[in-house]
């Protein structure tokens, strides 16, 4: 065997490891006893030590070298290449952090992971402050180390991480447009809205098995493929799984359907890119979805930019009231529509609408940018973020609550994944308006609930491409330039100053 | 560390890797999507090289010969020498056949077991025939790998796999004195069975909700914790999952309860012995049920022994009755324990009663003992079947399909399995006889429901004691004595020919 064709054998051994994974963390989230935690997450960090030992067994290394010798290049194909590239991407990742500071990261994330429950809970900061200052020490180290090995900035190293090629200095840009955008922009919706018409409210209770036949419903006309995944229920909506096993989750509120039909569009959405992945590559690198912010468009195209499009309303809203035997004025498309674009300026980010969400992102990335620099202490992190919300969102946390303690990601360790969200709303724009030139009968497609049109074009243009290009190089390739802020905040203007 | 701590710390990784497996084949039986099948089959292939890998590491055994020097054993308490003597047991087991006949072999029974199901179905056993070849005659050089190393005839070999210590010569001598106790017996059984009283026919349908609600209530009562385990629905009920999360299923048919009523106190037998297993040795081989054997008694204890005694149903009447809205003489508990202690002469193992049951077993054993010595060619398998089940049974078989193609277990190459179910009942016997001797309140609880008592005195006497003792150790320890057909036989003599 070849040194490539030893890597490959590799990497789908270490594929099998990653898809137990998958499968066990849905099961964790889904169906697992109370009292089989500790077993499991024991089970999952053995599996994570073996996945970290078949990738940073010498043997890969020299195979890595060997492959990457002109000669053998030369022998490779366009994919094989690509495949090459990424699998390199991953050794440099996964071995650039000694093992032992692997183990104390995990065991200090579980422990913070623990505490924030708590801390949330009781709105208790300084119970956190200890585990999540670890946490950052942590951070800081994995982060000079993959720094060192990738030649990158500590914060663009553990960015590189979620988002292969994303750079701070570029996201500085492309958030610093939109942060001059929105405030002016918000108010200026805030305004017009308050001079509309009333919204009216859908009155409940709805039953959480017809809110599941609609999900399942609105899944099959996105082109979901039930013989390679499933709906389920858990805490937080999720879309994971393994290859050919794409397990989505949703939760179901029995006064409020509006909210879990457009969170089970949004899972459905990084659901088609999982199930789009190029079949030939499914179990290798290559074949692995792009990036972080590329999978956000992925779910952004088929909630906001499709999903909430006055087009899909039309089809949407009698198929709703049909399906909950609703009757009345609120089932009107344009009141759903209104319902559905509603802006608001919130304390939560998970809440939030597609206008003030980028506020909450541009907060939390500079925030945490700070944070790693050494350039804000954790101890002020409360008043920091307190101050930052009412600048970028123009609403004060009454406590912590509801303000720094509200997401999971820092106690987790993921630092350096926020951007990716905003990043994804952007990319969903741009990737959307390129495929509405391209495909007239997209639109009037979504009018028919048929998301045929879009999704064949998605499929081509951004699944079944996996990671053959960069980010840059597929944004270039799908929609003629790079990523820029221009084609979001046409659209925000389009859907929110230009329609009643 | 030690050798022993040394190898705690490893045979700890390899239950890691069984209990991700043990999730992902509970989740293969009852979740997974249709064509997920091929990358499952991958993952847990990997999974199973890598725990061979585990355990074959040269380095295991050096801390086997190191932790067996005399001075060390000195230093190792009761539960640590059985532990290590447990790993040794495993280690030899593993390790004695080649890492290419592992692979071949599973590629084998994969094949076989996938023919198996179209075989069956179309009641063609010239169709498995090939594959079935191949099936034993890597069976056979498994047990002649194994015999070699473990200084076992070949057959002992494969029954000491799932019967630690099961030797034939014992099973000849068990067996044999069955087989000539049930035929006079059944024939007895039979003729007071149409001298007695009409068995009445309860009809349904009975929703599938309200038997899974009945089936909760019963595990409940048997003593099942909910926060260490599931009950779910796949194709053939099965009790599995991992440490601390023990998965059991079970089927429904919407026109009867009463199988899936008992199939569920079976599943809960073999669940409260994974349950109740030693806690501060969960983890580690002698925290081990003890054997198939011994398994197969508790799921028996429950259904068999105490879940059809007519203290049993004098409780369980009025609940069933209650429970499906059901009204008539049908529901009375002597009807009930009659339709529950019905015995008649099937084609079918799984569907037999608990005196013909060990006719099929006692076929099955005598069948794959002359397979494997070679004494019976494959191609003579269904007319040797069909003779054995006239003077086992007394049935003859029309067909294959109801015939010798009916179970998986030679297809799937479990050879050495089969007399463990007949074992297990006769255990049942022998364990419950001396329950009740030892605790008055036993069976005045079942009368009110309560297993309490009976599984009080279960998780002392066994569930708690792992793989400590040997079957015969634990059986003397517990009943006075090894196993024998005595209390069996006085048990069915009991229940069919002396109540009405």
């Amino acid at each position: 065997m070849s040194a490539y064709q030893n890597l490959e054998e590799r990497f789908r051994r270490i594929r099998d490891l990653e898809n137990a994974l998958g499968i066990l963390d849905w099961d964790h989230q889904t169906m697992m006893p109370a009292a089989a935690g500790p077993g499991r997450a024991e089970a999952m960090a053995t599996l994570e030590v073996l996945k970290h030992e078949q990738l940073s067994d010498p043997r890969v290394a020299d195979w890595l070298d060997a492959a990457e010798e002109p000669a053998a290049i030369a022998g490779l194909d366009a994919w094989q290449q690509a495949n090459l590239r990424e699998m390199r991407r991953r050794h440099t990742h996964d071995t650039a952090v000694p093992a032992d500071l692997i183990a104390a990261d995990t065991r200090a994330v579980s422990a913070s992971e623990l505490t924030w429950r708590g801390a949330r809970r009781d709105d208790d900061f300084a119970a956190l402050l200890p585990a999540l200052k670890e946490v950052l020490r942590l951070r800081r180290e994995i982060a000079a180390a993959k720094a060192a090995r990738l030649g990158l900035a500590p914060y663009d190293a553990l960015l590189d991480g979620y988002e292969p090629g994303g750079r701070a200095a570029r996201i500085d840009d492309l958030f610093d447009d939109l942060a001059a955008f929105l405030p002016d922009f918000t108010r200026a919706v805030l305004d017009r809205q308050a001079r509309g018409p009333d919204v009216l409210a859908i009155n409940g209770p709805f039953p959480v098995d017809t809110q599941r036949g609609l999900g399942l419903t609105l899944m099959e006309k996105a082109g979901f493929d039930f013989s390679r995944g499933r709906l389920d229920v858990s805490a937080h909506p999720f879309c994971g799984g393994a290859d050919d096993d794409v397990r989505l989750t949703t939760r179901y509120d029995e006064d409020d359907f509006t909210s879990c039909t457009m969170a089970v569009l949004h899972e459905t959405g990084h659901a088609l890119y999982e199930q789009g992945r190029p079949r030939d590559w499914l179990a290798q690198p290559v074949g692995d979805a792009r990036g972080m912010a590329l999978h956000e468009s992925q779910s952004l195209i088929v909630e906001m930019q499709a999903g909430r499009s006055p087009q899909f309303m039309a089809f949407l809203a009698p198929l709703m009231r049909e399906t909950f035997s609703g009757s009345g004025p609120a089932w009107e498309p344009d009141n759903l529509r209104r319902l559905y674009t509603r802006v608001e300026r919130g304390l939560i980010r998970v809440d939030a609408d597609e206008v003030t969400y980028p506020g909450h992102i541009i907060l939390r990335y500079r925030l945490e940018r700070a944070m790693l620099a050494g350039d804000l202490a954790l101890e002020d992190l409360p008043g920091a973020w307190n101050d930052g919300m009412e600048e970028l969102v123009g609403v004060r946390p009454p406590n912590d609550r509801l303000g720094c303690l509200q997401d999971v990601h820092w106690p987790a360790g993921a630092w350096g994944y926020f951007p990716t969200y905003t990043v994804g709303a952007m990319t969903a724009a741009q990737l959307f308006e390129a495929a509405c030139r391209e495909v007239p009968e997209l639109i009037p497609g979504l009018g028919r609930g048929d998301f045929g049109p879009l999704v064949g074009w998605l499929r081509r243009q951004v699944h079944a491409r996996g990671s053959l290009l960069s980010t840059d190089e597929l944004l270039t390739a799908v929609t003629g330039r790079p990523l820029d802020a221009t084609v979001f905040k046409d659209h925000l203007r389009t859907r929110y100053l230009e329609r009643d």
